[in-house]
């Protein structure tokens, strides 16, 4: 296989969320409080058999705003100097996926109402995993450049 | 857009590890004190600037066994009924995506040696997000059938 082979990869989803406008979209769903409502397609329903014994799940997306613009190197919005964007949680990646921990509220069927938007209204979903603190926390002892940009 | 249209998700690298075959490999890397190298393409290596900055990385990358092979309803390898898909980590997903968080232990240009090892060798990377406790760390009350499981 090449490197530029497409993957099948395809929409399973749509996020809905009052977000229209990225300049004031929250940067992290961490730091967000706003509620947003995931539509899972009818024919992956039965894929979410138990999901709501989950209080946060993981959202994997294609980041609606990429379009076909990607670069390299960015400026992130928490910083004032370029990373190489795979240092960066920013948009206009080589491959526009976007990934955000969402606090799941409750499910009515094939909808999965949440608290923690961070992408806007109309985003593309393409997969849901659970969150579980026995496999997710990590002690990160360094965090680069974010570091740096968080002191005084 | 329908919701059979396929994204342009292409590989920008590929994950080497010693890891050749599915039922010895660890089932999560925060179980995996296994190391790996990963290699992205050259045409990408601008991209990691800044990335050894970083103790833990997200990896997301294509599942290597999964073929074209989806199920709505599988049997965790941690459990012995049958979830719903998006309740669990399980590979055969309708997006063949899988999401690991690995310790960076040093870059060379445009590898990346790590520790945390919990997929296939050959696996394709689709993209690298820096690990941040204050953006990755969540509270979760509530995480399902893994409770359950847990219980003695």
């Amino acid at each position: 296989m090449t490197d530029q082979a497409t993957l099948p990869i395809h929409p399973i989803g749509v996020i809905h969320t009052p977000l229209t406008d990225e300049s004031k979209a929250p940067i992290q769903s961490a730091r967000s409080d706003i509620e947003g409502v995931i539509e899972v397609f009818p024919q992956y329903e039965a894929g979410l058999d138990g999901i709501e014994g989950f209080s946060h799940i993981h959202l994997i997306y294609n980041f609606f705003q990429a379009g076909d613009e990607t670069s390299l190197t960015v400026t992130p919005l928490l910083d004032n100097r370029q990373r190489g964007v795979f240092a960066t949680r920013f948009p206009l990646r080589p491959n526009p996926i976007g990934l955000s921990v969402v606090h799941l509220l409750r499910r009515d069927k094939a909808l999965l109402y949440f608290k923690g938007a961070d992408m806007l209204d109309g985003t593309l979903l393409l997969d849901i995993k659970p969150y579980l603190p026995e496999f997710d926390v990590f002690q990160a002892e360094r965090i680069g450049w974010f570091y740096t940009r968080s002191k005084p």
